[in-house]
């Protein structure tokens, strides 16, 4: 299944994709793609509402999508997770995972713009796979064990302000944080659709390609990450964990290159969907 | 006024507290104190709903007590806000605040059990004065107008996993982030109440008084903290910002000292009550 929400800011409704052109509505009986929804079990129930509704499908007629899960309890990161994209930030290839944290009111559709913040230098982009965690998860006893704390793969801009993350204390979070830094979806594809071993990964400026990847250069798997961070903390039905990105992004550029207001991002991965996000200047 | 929440854990009421023996319950109009309640102006329909039941007070009766604000947004934590501290754990006084984060679900009671977490060998203190904020907050024009921002203060103890945070790929939120981590409360005061310019903290591990302090020797006082960190994300309703910690940590110890199952936290800071943990062993 792929998981939208469509409509106003603020005012989503959540609908299942059928194809490019049609949706199937369950609005009537799920509230939002939310914490609560995935710790019910609600993938299951929403499974079957789909089988029932097969042939109610409703076309799309323009509405805005937003981002496939409703703000999360925490958006975790995971740093320098592609060996080629540690190489081009100067820095070694971790031991184990690397931990950041974005603020999860960052969370925005996948075609909303991307705000630079005020006092911004050096805004950047990076193309990452998305986990989403379907249920409370704590203490896995192995890798294997993590398939099943996973309801799904979204496509999301990891957006940084480098002068922010780096320039200013040593913690990165302080660059990763300001309103619209995390634009996700279109789509949630759930764990049975999404084979993540080799996908491939592409993000343009302005019609130029800049990264280009795959996530078989990851260092640390989905299934890794989700069984390593739960050693550290609970992971709550909702949980979106950002898992790095492939090399191409405006630091590891010489000289660097920045992201400007009218730019345009253009983001995709195979079987998750594109973005397209126009740059704004600060408010 | 002085917030509480008072009853089982995820079953928690909200009252507001009279004196030690005595509160006037407020569950019946809110549902409890959390980001909704802050971002509708909740503060001062509470102000009104107390005045007219000044004489419907009723006694405590042992209810266990829970943090005093639902799980929020998200939790915030400067590091190395007092110059002592900072020279105890051998690192520079900082240029400006430091920024880290905790999962938001290390949130529990005042006097809840703190878990030691599975592969721990370094578990730590840190008393600490909390900010609640109490309206959505971005882009402060001056450090004055923070105090608008601030629904009120609440003791927290910020515990920390000290291999975790350091030792574990450099980001300290690994190391911060354990269920049980951040014990809240007993009770929000109101930002009216406090002067948080000379608040004395101390904070005992089996009677020993281990840290001893006031907010008069912060690096950074709560409204310059507000004011900084709104340039850098927006602050969400009932958000928690722990402040850093005086001297005394087991971290700065010579050699240092780490909790152990069957400790027991005494933690108070002058207005905000006191906190008293039984530390366990891990699950």
């Amino acid at each position: 299944m792929k998981l939208m929400r469509i409509g106003p800011v603020g005012a989503e409704s959540p609908v299942v994709r059928v194809d490019e052109d049609n949706y199937i509505d369950v609005s009537d009986t799920f509230r939002d793609f939310d914490e609560q929804f995935f710790a019910d079990g609600g993938l299951d129930s929403l499974r079957d509402l789909v089988a029932e509704r097969r042939n109610e499908v409703l076309p799309f007629r323009g509405e805005r999508i937003g981002a496939p899960i409703a703000r999360p309890h925490q958006i975790l990161c995971i740093g320098l997770n592609y060996s080629d994209h540690a190489a081009e930030t100067g820095q070694p290839v971790p031991d184990e995972p690397i931990l950041f944290t974005k603020s999860p009111n960052t969370l925005v559709g996948p075609d909303d713009d991307v705000r630079i913040p005020r006092g911004s230098t050096k805004p950047d982009w990076e193309i990452e796979l998305g986990i989403v965690i379907g249920r409370r998860t704590s203490y896995l006893d192995s890798v294997e064990e993590a398939r099943a704390s996973i309801a799904g793969y979204v496509l999301v801009n990891d957006v940084s302000e480098r002068a922010f993350q780096m320039e200013r204390g040593g913690q990165w979070c302080k660059g990763k944080s300001a309103e619209t830094f995390n634009p996700a979806g279109p789509w949630l594809a759930t764990e049975d659709e999404i084979d993540t071993t080799n996908l491939s990964m592409s993000l343009d400026v302005n019609g130029i390609r800049r990264q280009t990847g795959s996530t078989s250069t990851m260092i640390f798997d989905p299934h890794v990450i989700v069984h390593y961070l739960s050693q550290f903390m609970v992971l709550e039905p909702g949980d979106l964990i950002n898992t790095g990105t492939p090399p191409g992004v405006g630091l590891g550029m010489k000289p660097p290159v920045w992201l400007q207001p009218g730019d345009v991002m253009e983001l995709s991965i195979d079987g998750l969907g594109h973005q397209r996000q126009n740059v704004v200047g600060p408010r």
